[in-house]
Parts: structure tokens; C-alpha cells; sequence
């Protein structure tokens, strides 16, 4: 079975907000074996909704709407679809009830009446109601095609497809299993991977298909397959990706279902009851941010110190001043001393230290714009190197931050 | 006149990677008065490519296609285009050249035949070089709509518009001006705005729309206009933005093209010499990147200090363990010792603290998963709040940082 998405909001073809919902949609339509087969998105217009939700009934069998539920006055979604359904609007009791516990217990007042405008569904609509806002779901069929609207609301668009669409469709449709598993690599490009496994590819059954995603510094090789009985389907894809990460075991991390590379140090480090810290200038809290994104990162992780001001390296680090107008705080010798110098201050094993000049003045480095060093203090010593990431100040941070936890990686595995 | 954006690769269909190109082409391409009026992300799939390809051909005058240009056998782009516009490849010299450069230059060695395969491009179409990379921009017409096709690497393809296409389509396109203006408030709800600006947005001339933009904890407010005569067109908007503005004074922070919030609060610290430094516990860094990802920022933020564990909130930043014994990690007079702390620590004269439980266990702190405090030292005192904000880690940590900046830039405005 197939579906569409589509999502409506001037936001999104103006380039004002990213389209993320439709990526989290599709993850968990995979997820139950429900292939996407296009995503749309289009205007606050109304006849350029009606002609998108003619387009959709065509091919899909799910339509998944997302946007233009709110309460303000850009909002015409529901209109809309009153029209495409020949169906009027009704004030919905449950809906009302909830948005007046809503007020009362959050915001401690009545709702305006602009918030109980969204109390009214269409009368043919089945309605979910959305216990992370006011907007609720609604599930409409037409000629066997179902068409689920929802708000735009990332949180609430969650709320309503975990607790109400997922367990509908489950229920209403017949549908395949769907298998993606996806090997990480860090280290080599695209194209050298291709012909190290090419002969590999070139064998691969025709219902196994093979993809390769690359990004800084990192290259991802999904394979896919979909198929009525799931535990073949599962060995079918796990025996091909078992020969795969073999192949290339010399730049292979893991698989990314289960892991991101920050996510796997994490777990190395709590096995060996072992901590990390980080000195991060150039990276100002990237390498922070990426590792304390995940659940429990505590357990592992020291802390960290941004010592984004040259004086702060010595005066909180413990740098040695001497050794920064020597070698200039864009160095080796610097990068070297701010990881040991973490290990010291935070109390940790491993330690992670970036320098560099992310861009697009030099600040008080003395090399190009995009050099940065990286050092990594272990148990046994410091290990360091110096790179060129280019020009562009984000490109620098997300390289510096990729390359780091590669370094570290490889570093852990040794001890 | 019209424009379509066509995404073709499979990951985005299946949620694997979020589609970022199609913000920044419609922003760009609204800037130079195209409107975009529908984005479509299709699978890797030769029919279906032909069928959006027509179906684009049908509404648009310009056509931008990315991805499926890569060297690697799951990219089929080339091939379609030919098809679609009964074409062939042929090998292009230019782009050969350029790629046994760029191997020779960056990698030091010579390109694969795959690398190499790079250079065949349909013998229709006028050809753009990458110099961020081997798949060049092609620029193909057919019955007076312009198909661009560009690789799926954002990199690349910002350059390859950037460079080529954007000043090609200005050349080529007879085009209105679109003008949108955003303001960025901080601290009500969409439909309270709503209710306070009833009167003015009711009056609002027809030609000018407004969009309301929600997110945690803040609240864009977009008006749009599009027409022939730019300078009438800004004097339009800008008048009815002056209102708006003054409507709600006690909650805007300044206009989105020109400003973040955390710029306007560096440059308000730049213009006053001043400094500002962070001690971030639950946010875990996410403030720190968020600053420093704005290219100057060394000039007025000192730098930060991510003490995670409990312990380093003593050791290292200096606050009375008895206090944090006494009222738990997770308190307001924990938050605001750790701000005067990161005062005196890094020399700044504003400091953010944050300490909290962002989820879902509940480690040190004696509350519930979401608490948050926030404190701001400034050069007069220290003010601080509680909040709490849900279950959700990540929404946690977005709160908190909106909040902090909020509570700040009030703070730098009262001195």
C-alpha cells in the first residue's frame, strides 16, 4: 500500500521553516510497512489544496495532511476539506471539553473564542483528540482512499500519530514489512567505497536495494527490502549487510538503527566505567551539545568548558601561556595541551580538545580560515592532527565535531 | 512566475534524512521574485521522475531539481533527464578536466572510472561546472519551462545556484518583486496576539498576508506582499510592520532578515563592550552553540562552561556545595550562584546559568523530569525563574534556550 504526504504552509515554500515533519511521518509509516510514495507541499490556497488532495487520491491509498489547523486567521485547511468532502462544519463536546480543561489547568483562564473555533470538525470526520494542543486529528475516507489531517505542530503531529493514526492504520490496512538497516562509516568517500564492495554489489539479489548516503566526513550505505514474511526478509537483508560491514570493518562504526557514533562511544565509555570531557574553542559547544542530546549521557560524561577568549585557555584551562605565543592558539602543541589540561580539570579518561578558525575572520589564529586542530587525551597519552575543513563557518564546526568523534572512537577501541 | 521544486532520492521518502535543500532554493528564489509554489519529493524511480517531471511542466515556468546526480549506481537522475527530454549523454571535457583537477589537487590521486562517469551529460544541456565538487548543474528547456538539475549535496548545490543558476534565471525570467517582512516576539501565545491585534489585522489591505509562525516558546509573525514597483511595495509592508510592531512592543525582539535574538543580544553586548559568558548544566551546550554559530561572536562572548556532573558545579565553577546540599542541584539559588559564579570565573559582566532535569530520569535533581531554573547575573544583580517544560528532552533543552535568551535580552535592555 502506498501514501502520500502532504503537508500545507506558505512557511515551507517561502524557505521561512524546514519541513521536518515529513520525515518523522515517513520513518514511522516505514516502520509499519506503509511505503511513501511522495511528499507535497503546497500553499495556504485553497483550490491548490483541492487539486493536491485530487492528485494524492489517485495513487495512494493514505493521504497524511499536516498544517493549516491553527487558530489564527491563515488557517484554512478545514474549510478546505469540508469542500473536497461535501461535508459542513460541527462544534465537536469532546473537543470543547478538552480545550476548556486545557486553559483551566494550564494557562489558569478561558479560552478565546479563537481557540474554541477549533472545537469545530467536519461532521463526517472521525476525531482524535490531541492531548498536546487544541487542534485535533481528523480521519476522513472518499473511495477507499483514507485522508488523516493534522496540525503542523511537530509535538502535536507526534502526539496524534503515535496515540490515534499509527494504531488506525495498523488496523485498517493490509500492509508488507519494510526493512532498512543502515551501516555507518566514517573515514572514506563515496566513490572509493563503491569499488571496494563493488563486486559485492553487483551480486546483490534485485530485491535488496542498496543506498549510499554521504555527509561530512561520514558516508551511511542503507540496505532496504520489503516482503510478506518478516523473519526472511530480516536474515535476507542481515546476511547481506553482515558481508558488507566486513568489507569495510576498516571504516565501519555500526549500525545506525541501533547507534550514532557519539552514542556508541557513550556506551564503550559506561562499559569501561570510564568519562569524557571536552575543551571545545573552535566547536563552541557542538561536541557538548551532540553528546548531552542523548538520554543519559551523565553516565559517561564529565563536562565541559568552552574557553572561547585566548586568556581563558590559561586562566581556566591551565594552558601554558607561553606555549600559545609560541605555537599560536591554533596549534598542536595547544590542542595537545587543552586535551591533557581537561582530563585534569574534569576529572576524566578521555578528553576531546578542538582549536581552530571556524571563520570567516581569522580571530587569533595565524593560519587560513577552516584550519583546525583536534587532540585526543587517553589513559595512555594525547594523539592530535591538524585539518583544513574549508571555508564555510558551519561546514568547519560539523566537520571539527564528526572528525573528533571518529579520532575518539578509534582511540577507545585501542585501550 | 511559477517555480517547482522536484527532491528525487529514496532517504528522504523514508524519513532518513530531512530535506534542508528545498528551504534554502525557495528562499533564495524568493528573494529574486519567484514564487515557489509546490516542493515534491519523489522516489528514485525512473517512472515515477517522468511522471513529476510532466506534472511539474504542466504549472511551472522553472523547474529545480536535486539529487540522484551522485556517482554511485543508486543515482538514475542523467539517465531520466535523457529520457524525458530524448536526449543522450555525451562526455563533457570541461567537466573531465575539472574533475582530474580536483582529484589531483584535493586528493591526490587519480579519479575512478565511477568519478569519471561525472562528466557525461545529456547533449542538450547547458552545462554549469561545481566547483564544490564532480556533478555538474545541467539547465534544460523544453516547450518554454527551465529544468535545473543540481546535486543533492547541499554544499554543491548552493554553490552551483549561488554561482550559476540564480543568475541565470535572472537573466532569463521577467519577474514581480516578493517582499516579506517577520517579527520575532518572544513570551504570548498565537492566539493571544491574535486577540491583541484583531483590530489592525482585520483593516489589513487584501494584498498584504499575514502568517503566524509558532514555536517553543516564541511566536514570528510574517507579512507578505508581491507586485511590480519594490519601493511602494517595502513602503506597504513596512508602514503595516511599524503598527504591528508598536502593537505588540512588550513582546517583539526586532525582524527576522535582520536578526536572532541571540544576535541582537551580541550586538547590544558589542555596542556596549561588553561580555557574556554561560554555565549551562541541563541545556549541556546547546546555548554555547547556538552563539557561537554567529560568525563575530568572539567579540562579546567570553566563553562557557558545561559542568555535568554535580561535583564540577563545585570544583570547577565554585559554588557552595552546602547550597546545592540544601536546596538540591535543581534550584533557583543553585542557578544563580552558578550565574555569578560564570561572572567571576570568565570575567563577563552577563552570565546565563541553567540547571535542570531534562529527562526522562531524573538524576540529581530532587523535582520533576522538565524543571528547569534559569538565572541571568548582570553587572546590578542576579534574577532568576522556575519553570517547567514537559517531558520531551529535546523540547526541554529548545525551552530552556529560548527562555534564556528571552530573560536575558530583558535584562541587557532595563541597563
Amino acid at each position: 500500500m502506498l501514501a502520500e504526504i502532504i503537508t500545507i504552509g506558505d512557511e515551507i515554500l517561502i524557505g521561512q521553516i524546514v519541513d521536518t515533519n515529513s520525515a518523522y511521518i515517513s520513518q514511522e509509516l516505514n516502520r509499519v510497512g506503509v511505503q511513501v510514495y511522495q511528499i507535497t507541499s503546497i500553499q495556504d490556497d485553497k483550490g491548490h489544496i483541492l487539486q493536491a488532495l485530487a492528485n494524492a487520491q489517485k495513487n495512494a491509498d493514505l493521504v497524511l495532511i499536516t498544517g493549516g489547523l491553527g487558530p489564527t486567521k491563515d488557517d484554512i485547511t478545514k474549510h478546505t476539506l469540508c469542500e473536497y468532502f461535501e461535508d459542513h462544519l460541527i462544534e465537536n463536546p469532546k473537543v470543547l471539553a478538552h480545550i476548556n480543561t486545557l486553559f483551566s489547568q494550564y494557562f489558569n483562564r478561558e479560552p478565546l473564542p479563537a481557540n474554541r473555533l477549533q472545537a469545530l470538525v467536519p461532521s463526517k470526520a472521525r476525531v482524535f483528540l490531541n492531548n498536546h494542543g487544541t487542534a485535533p486529528g481528523l480521519w476522513l475516507e472518499k473511495n477507499n482512499t483514507v485522508f488523516v489531517s493534522m496540525p503542523g505542530v511537530p509535538y502535536e503531529m507526534k502526539y496524534l500519530m503515535q496515540d490515534s493514526v499509527l494504531p488506525c492504520v495498523i488496523e485498517k490496512f493490509k500492509r508488507p514489512f519494510i526493512y532498512h538497516k543502515t551501516l555507518l562509516t566514517y573515514g572514506k568517500g563515496e566513490s572509493q567505497i563503491a569499488k571496494n564492495i563493488e563486486d559485492w554489489e553487483d551480486k546483490l539479489p534485485s530485491d535488496i536495494k542498496l543506498a549510499y548516503l554521504p555527509a561530512l566526513g561520514k558516508v551511511r550505505l542503507r540496505l532496504s527490502s520489503k516482503g510478506l514474511d518478516e523473519n526472511l526478509l530480516k536474515q535476507n537483508v542481515d546476511a547481506q549487510m553482515e558481508i558488507l560491514s566486513d568489507l569495510l570493518a576498516d571504516i565501519a562504526i555500526g549500525y545506525e538503527e541501533e547507534t550514532s557514533i557519539e552514542r556508541r562511544i557513550g556506551s564503550l565509555l559506561m562499559d569501561r566505567g570510564q568519562f569524557l570531557s571536552l575543551a571545545e574553542s573552535c566547536t563552541g559547544g557542538a561536541i557538548a551539545n551532540q553528546i548531552t542530546a542523548n538520554a543519559g549521557s551523565s553516565g559517561y560524561f564529565k563536562g565541559g568548558i568552552v574557553p572561547y577568549e585566548t586568556e581563558l585557555k590559561t586562566a581556566i584551562l591551565g594552558v601554558d601561556a607561553e606555549l600559545i605565543r609560541e605555537h599560536s592558539v591554533v596549534s598542536i602543541p595547544v590542542a595537545e595541551a587543552m586535551a591533557s589540561c581537561s582530563n585534569q580539570l574534569f576529572g576524566s579518561d578521555y578528553a576531546i580538545a578542538t582549536t581552530g578558525i571556524a571563520g570567516p575572520s581569522k580571530g587569533d589564529g595565524r593560519d587560513e580560515v577552516g584550519t583546525v586542530c583536534i587532540a585526543i587525551a587517553t589513559p595512555q597519552g594525547v594523539v592530535s592532527e591538524k585539518f583544513n575543513f574549508g571555508k564555510a563557518r558551519e561546514r568547519v564546526v560539523s566537520k571539527a565535531t564528526n572528525k573528533a568523534f571518529e579520532m575518539l572512537h578509534k582511540e577507545i577501541l585501542k585501550n
